[in-house]
């Protein structure tokens, strides 16, 4: 079958959190649009806007790379703009998450990243974490 | 000067916002799309998924509307889906979020909302709050 929309938003968000769990700033790099201005909200930060404020913060935060994996991942297709919600956990924190992506030459490019706190109990219905190693 | 795409995306924000701070629930049923699915995750919430679980959220937290006022909003127009970040006051807390919009039939409507807590003191070089009421 071949993959569907879908199905390759859902992989880009896997290598954002492959490249995020490596600290791989090169992957992580790649994975971000060229084509528009992309911007990033990590948890309890404000806003940061433009390619180089965005790679910057992804070069301090590998610096001391958290444990990460994704789960829950949920593909939203809107055309040539798509958005997947999921949850991470990271050491001991449960966040959610927002990730918008934009078709590039074909692929889906990050554009925009928000994580946050989830008081929340997990639902493990929808699978186990990622395995992102 | 005609109203440009991000002049309108900000405009349909700012209603979104005054829908929440009025506590008005027919003015936000009709800020959200109907042509795709949509979604919404409160602060400290997991995600909600399809318009009626979002919109009886709003139904619940109108029972007894937060105070909320809105600055520092951001247009991101990506063709027919754009987006907003903005910072939103809720009460004493300070909170970022990141409100994704559709085109339908000419207007932006809400696809997907997230909000969740910031740390971080607000910049107010941006401006003040908006005003909702």
């Amino acid at each position: 079958m071949p993959e569907t929309d879908s199905d390759a938003l859902l992989r880009a968000n896997v290598e954002f959190y492959r490249a995020f769990a490596a600290g791989d700033l090169a992957a992580m790099d790649a994975l971000w649009a060229r084509s528009v201005p992309v911007s990033c909200i990590h948890p309890g930060w404000q806003g940061l806007f433009g390619r180089v404020a965005v790679i910057e913060s992804w070069g301090g935060i590998f610096g001391r790379p958290p444990p990460i994996s994704m789960l829950a991942a949920r593909a939203h297709v809107l055309g040539a703009v798509g958005y997947v919600t999921c949850i991470e956990l990271v050491g001991d924190a449960v966040l959610v998450a927002t990730n918008i992506f934009a078709r590039e030459q074909g692929d889906w490019k990050m554009v925009h990243h928000q994580a946050g706190p989830t008081a929340e109990p997990i639902a493990t219905a929808e699978g186990d974490p990622a395995r992102l190693h």
